[in-house]
């Protein structure tokens, strides 16, 4: 099918734990990925300390048929480290995956919305 | 006053990082708490590699008067050690001060709302 060819894809990036309780959070925002969004392709990936690193993740994707990928960093704040890192490992899939339109989202903790949530979640009586 | 005696803090606690920019969104969640509720006090702290640490913070607020105390997790995920160790920082912090009242809320990745706000920037096309 055409439209398998042209999936869309989606990595929730997090920095990760060993702890499988600490990707639950994770996990449950890609599975309200899929409920608000059917068509694409979801997947976690991590920074360290648990599978599947970017990627992994990213070419699992492509090999299912995803030729659009957004990679959406889960993190509050971003480091020096992540802030250099991350567009490299970027430019590297875009690299090793010409025909993929790689995209790499701000990360979350950059978004009003969020930090309004984060807000009134935090001020709640 | 009264009310300055019968005040209630916020810390917001977050991991932590050496770089400023990391802290940037953490930040802006305290402003975004103040412009919300501009009677409490809110401060933030770090588990680790920025300052204050969670003890400092609180004892800052708490000599400004605050009497209620409520500790808010800025984290996504939370693994293992901080499952175990932040409870008993809480502990810590009640007894240092027992007549404050303390509350440490469930961290803000357990909140269906901010799971299903993540997942909405993380589908935007």
């Amino acid at each position: 099918m055409a439209t398998t060819h042209n999936a869309r894809g989606i990595v929730l990036l997090a920095h990760g734990s060993r702890d499988a309780r600490w990707r639950e959070p994770i996990e449950a925002v890609a599975a309200r990925v899929t409920a608000l969004d059917p068509q694409a392709r979801v997947t976690c990936a991590y920074m360290e300390l648990a599978a599947p690193d970017l990627r992994t993740a990213a070419g699992a994707l492509v090999a299912s048929g995803a030729r659009r990928l957004r990679i959406v960093p889960l993190f509050l704040g971003m480091g020096k480290h992540a802030r250099e890192d991350l567009p490299l490992q970027v430019e590297a899939l875009q690299q090793a995956w010409p025909d993929v339109d790689f995209e790499l989202a701000d990360i979350v903790g950059e978004s009003p919305e969020l930090v309004d949530l984060l807000a009134r979640i935090a001020s709640k009586p």
